[in-house]
């Protein structure tokens, strides 16, 4: 893993569209503590909440990193951003990047590096090999999120359950899989960077044996449901081998994001089959709740579409976001 | 894709398995006039039906590349086969490998490589990135052959099928996903050694549009209910898009190859499992046949359970290597 120095400069760029902020949403989010602001190329550009401020001003302020907070479509950096990171490293900023395309990878890129003597992280790109997996149970408890699309909230769910379950004192660890995470956390296995045969085996090696009662919560990644990136979700959930599962959705999403031909899976079905998938490599494996993305509707509705959820499937149903996560820690430890 | 350099020389070290040795087994069967012979280290090595020869004499044959014809549990080569591999070199052939483990990553293998000037061609590892899938239909007509488990006769299902349908008068073309369907058909795209978020994607590359009635016959990989590779068969199973499945299988294998601890799915639930998946890119998407491996069978077991399974299952269920597969033909055509 790469030590990331902190804090961030979050980049944004000219990207307007929130999904594809993702990263630099649950940043600012989860450790706005390491933030000491945002870099946006154009007021249209998402706003996280932090002072925008220009590289030279962000290494005043004490900064040590730009963090590229933005995940385009199929995670290629986008040309146009190449003189914006070469303004950072000039500035005297590391660069912490979670796109598939290594920033060592461009030409410019590279040499400012060498030139400036910044260091080039692409937390994306795990530096080791994994095993294959071997199914084999381990020891301690595990929860895993997962979801009917992407984007809808995993990450956020996982890490909203692991404050909540420290905050009734049980030992427990949040187990980063992708990119956000991994910033957030420090540390993790960016699991659809794994070559195809090792998905399983790598997450066996992110959650290892722990004591009989430490949970392991680990951030689930694009879902069984999903034309593209379905592989990863199933070794994933093969390898976590999850004593618990969180269905993640979001009510408001028909069809799943840039796939307007592919509708969002029902949840029952949902449940039923990633339960048969999970009892291969865990028997017990059940779900204890669903995570709902409820943002953009107001209370009423949002409470309303959750107890008619919970009431069908028989589950506590929650936003991680604005609702307790009482019901859902009682479904988890009993 | 590497150009491989034929006829070759067959390297079965002192491998026992002949499930460990398919990749030889293989090539031995579907392009025999391409193997001038087999070098086995011990006589107790799986024997390939070809004559015994050493890289010496095989060079006097006419070969011009030995090929690794062993695929050892999880891919890596054994230490104790690299003072052959460069005794090969030194002979003047060159390597053909479908492992995991690079031949030039090797430090005494690529000095030899240099020194004789004969090329190393690492067959699994793609020379390129893929697009993210799409789950977009494409033109012409699809079947992917799926199993129970590894090992089973997926490629020999999918080159058995090609062959039938050619015979036909149809068109079609047998697409390589592994290691020794590329050996045999001389392009392809190990599916396995693609990053995890590509799986479909390069899936998608390898059967492009095609006239709407050209088959793609494309090889199957893992299995769905497998604890290691299954992200792998649903990678592979969204971006192929088949409009026609084979459910291949093993009646005498009772828990999956190399996990004890896990047994093989029954035929229904598997069917049923795998329709559910591929119809969320292909919603024609259904079963023209079971293929049977029956090797240790004698002619009126195999019989008997290929014609209890059809009827129980509705399907023709069939040995490629054994039995005609005339009525398998007739169900993907009709």
């Amino acid at each position: 893993m790469h030590v990331l120095e902190r804090p961030y400069l979050v980049f944004v760029g000219d990207e307007q569209d929130p999904v594809a902020a993702k990263t630099g949403i649950g940043v600012a989010h989860w450790v706005r503590e390491d933030c000491v602001g945002q870099w946006r190329l154009t007021n249209e550009a998402v706003d996280l909440g932090l002072p925008d401020l220009s590289p030279g001003d962000a290494m005043e302020a004490g900064a040590r990193s730009l963090l590229i907070g933005v995940s385009p479509f199929g995670g290629a950096l986008p040309p146009h951003w190449v003189a914006s990171i070469i303004a950072a490293l000039e500035a005297g900023l590391n660069i912490v990047s979670g796109l598939h395309t290594r920033l060592s990878s461009i030409p410019e890129i590279a040499e400012a590096s060498r030139r400036t003597g910044r260091q080039l992280s692409d937390v994306r790109h795990a530096d080791r090999t994994f095993p294959v997996g071997t199914g084999k149970k381990r020891s301690g408890r595990r929860l895993l999120t997962v979801g009917t699309d992407c984007a809808l909230g995993k990450k956020f769910t996982a890490l909203a359950i692991t404050r909540a379950l420290k905050a009734r004192g049980v030992d427990a660890t949040f187990r980063a899989t992708g990119q956000t995470g991994i910033m957030i956390a420090g540390s993790g296995i960016a699991i659809d960077a794994v070559v195809a045969d090792f998905i399983a085996g790598a997450a066996e090696t992110l959650s290892p044996d722990a004591a009989p009662d430490h949970w392991d919560v680990i951030e689930g990644q694009g879902s069984l449901f999903h034309p593209a990136y379905a592989g990863v979700s199933l070794g994933l959930l093969h390898g976590s081998q999850p004593d618990a599962l969180i269905l993640c959705h979001d009510p408001l999403r028909a069809y799943v994001t840039n796939f307007a031909h592919v509708p969002i899976v029902p949840l029952t079905r949902a449940i039923e089959l990633t339960l048969t998938h999970a009892h291969l490599t865990n028997p017990a494996a059940k779900f204890v709740g669903i995570a709902l993305n409820t943002a953009p509707l107001g209370e009423a509705d949002a409470l309303k579409i959750a107890d008619t959820l919970s009431f069908e499937l028989g589950l506590p149903c929650f936003d991680p976001i604005r609702f307790g996560l009482q019901a859902v820690v009682e479904a988890i430890l009993c």
